[in-house]
């Protein structure tokens, strides 16, 4: 009998990880496993049983189009296994059941946590079983590696839509303005990429609001105003996590309810700012809140990304025959190569990478060249900024 | 000397009204025009001499880069001529000015209105000027031609969203609500392009909800119970103009300001459904606004559009030659082949073209198969649906 492994997702969504799933799952049969195993939603599907067999994706086309799925194949929990023995035991029983050799777990944090606490039950009771992490999140919040799957693919996504929506809002000859909101709770890695549009079309994106430093309603106005002077049609970009100075959220109280998780995505940041424009400058004014469109944008993935999700679950496998365990695979990216590697998880669970301050352009609301010359060879193939080619009156 | 004709593009843009442009300024460069003018900012433009040689686009380069460019090159304007018989000797004294010969107007109904308005003047005080009108509009509203250019674009962007946003919907064990505004104040042709989706994914897009039809607060709830009893993850297609019984628009009154145009592009039907869902349903709930993405998402445009935009451009060229005026393109789809035509532009200004209410099964909240096979030649260029190909646990 060959090898037998079990791969599970968790987390919210990206277009790269089914990449990672296709990776993990070509390369255990390219090293002759017996069976590929899936969880269906994570840690909560493997304690009900809810597991499947994979062997369809020994057929290569299945692998492709696997590729190119956005979201979660597997699905996803938002279960966090606790420090409760009886669990560990549990789940240790499972994975016995099963034959398991190998664990894959793909997902951000709170992932790297679940590795992190098998791999040291696994190692105090005297277990074989190989636990890897694989990194996904359009956060880019993992440490030790240069950047998480699924993020360049929702940076490519940013940076064309504001490119789109730019010239969608500078029709007419008014003054008028576009706020757009996107994600980012505690960091604002991928509102950064709005910074993208302006290395190929320069001054498009004017203003860019991230949460690393305080929002500031009077400046903010200040800020609006002085770009209405020198141009008529203005784009914000903003983290829906931007703060003021003692921290709270910048959110716009509708009274609305909020649903059984406290979401209230229509009712954010680009709401509020929003009615400041309309209140206190009075022109034309639209906000956008790009919303799930950004994480689950297969149409618009990065190749560069998907290419590399899917060597990195390949290269998970490799890890694993090597009896690695308790690592996480990460990614660097070193004179214009990309290079795998894994790191102990102890490193990375329940730490942040926070994004670098001094990339951020507070002045002039904008982020600076160190950010571009990071993220471009993740966005683009060539290496080069590479969004599509529109002219204007002005070319 | 060559001919001469001038150009003005008018309403709101789409992602094909300049694949339109570059083929009217082909068309005149073939046809050996000495001048090809830009009127900047339409009818309002040509008033300010706003006016500008396009002579740059000899360059067959420059014309695909233009093809493949959203909203309006030219700019556009809110701009409505009025009777006044001074405004209309100031236009066709500019025009003369010009030398213009031909002139071409590319929008939606106004557009066609101003059309019909230049060419009654022009016939009374016996200009020789061609007064054509050229289609374009994301509503899909204008009568005698099968369709408009940029409807199928947004089409192809709308169900490609839809889908995807229903792929980051699904991954968790539980119920959810996903609710997708998409624009038609009056008319529901571009939500009616969600059940493109569900020809390719079955019962991807569970509700669909038009402005043709009265909305219940009671029966949308009772339909969305129903559908979360046989599935967890509901997606529910709706158009911004949806009415209730006595005809006023369903929208959330979020108590912000209003700006100066009466836009409220955030607090939209689909705030008011989330609040409803979240407070009757109390289950996970989301609504995203497709907003301006949806008419300016040149990178999901449908090619079967843009060829044929720019094919309807030629064409006006050709009318324009064989000296029609006060006629309107239009594209008829008859044998699996797209024919071309004009038509007196008094048969189309003012009038609108309805969504057949029989092609609306509101029983189900679905559309029916008669819409599909009128709406996939127009969308996918090998006349079958082809949305991207994903893989799911189900397959």
């Amino acid at each position: 009998m060959g090898r037998k492994c079990i791969i599970g997702q968790s987390g919210g969504p990206t277009v790269a990880i089914n990449a990672t799933l296709a990776g993990v799952i070509e390369g255990a049969f390219n090293n002759k496993y017996s069976n590929v195993y899936g969880m269906v939603n994570g840690m909560q599907g493997l304690l009900n049983r809810n597991i499947v067999d994979l062997e369809k994706f020994k057929d290569k086309n299945k692998i492709d189009d696997l590729m190119h799925t956005p979201a979660m194949f597997l699905g996803s929990c938002r279960f966090k296994i606790s420090g409760e023995e009886s669990m560990y035991s549990q789940i240790i029983k499972i994975l016995n059941e099963y034959e398991i050799d190998d664990f894959f777990y793909i997902g951000g944090n709170d992932s790297m946590d679940t590795i992190k606490q098998l791999n040291a039950y696994g190692n105090k009771i005297g277990s074989s079983i190989n636990f890897i992490g694989v990194p996904k999140t359009i956060d880019n919040d993992l440490m030790h590696t240069d950047y998480t799957p699924g993020y360049p693919s929702a940076c490519k996504y940013v940076a064309t839509s504001l490119l789109e929506v730019a010239f969608d809002n500078a029709i007419y000859p008014m003054k008028s303005v576009m706020i757009v909101e996107i994600m980012g709770r505690d960091a604002g890695w991928l509102t950064a990429s709005a910074a993208i549009v302006n290395e190929q079309y320069p001054n498009t994106v004017d203003l860019i609001y991230m949460p690393e430093t305080v929002f500031n309603k009077e400046e903010f106005v200040k800020d609006v105003q002085s770009k209405l002077m020198i141009k008529d049609s203005i784009i914000i970009a903003v983290s829906e996590g931007i703060k003021d100075e003692t921290g709270n959220p910048i959110s716009f109280d509708s009274g609305i309810k909020k649903d059984a998780f406290g979401h209230m995505s229509n009712n954010g940041c680009s709401g509020y700012l929003k009615q400041i424009v309309a209140t206190e400058i009075d022109v034309k004014v639209r906000a956008i809140e790009l919303s799930t469109l950004q994480r689950c944008a297969a149409h618009l993935s990065s190749v560069v990304d998907l290419n590399n999700s899917k060597k990195i679950g390949n290269f998970a496998v490799e890890c694993a025959l090597k009896g690695i365990s308790g690592d996480m695979i990460c990614i660097e990216f070193n004179n214009n190569e990309f290079v795998l590697n894994h790191v102990d998880v102890n490193l990375i669970a329940n730490y942040v990478k926070e994004f670098p301050l001094e990339w951020i352009d507070n002045e002039n609301r904008t982020i600076t060249k160190e950010y571009i010359d990071y993220i471009i060879p993740l966005v683009f193939e060539n290496g080069s900024v590479d969004l599509p080619r529109f002219v204007t009156l002005n070319d």
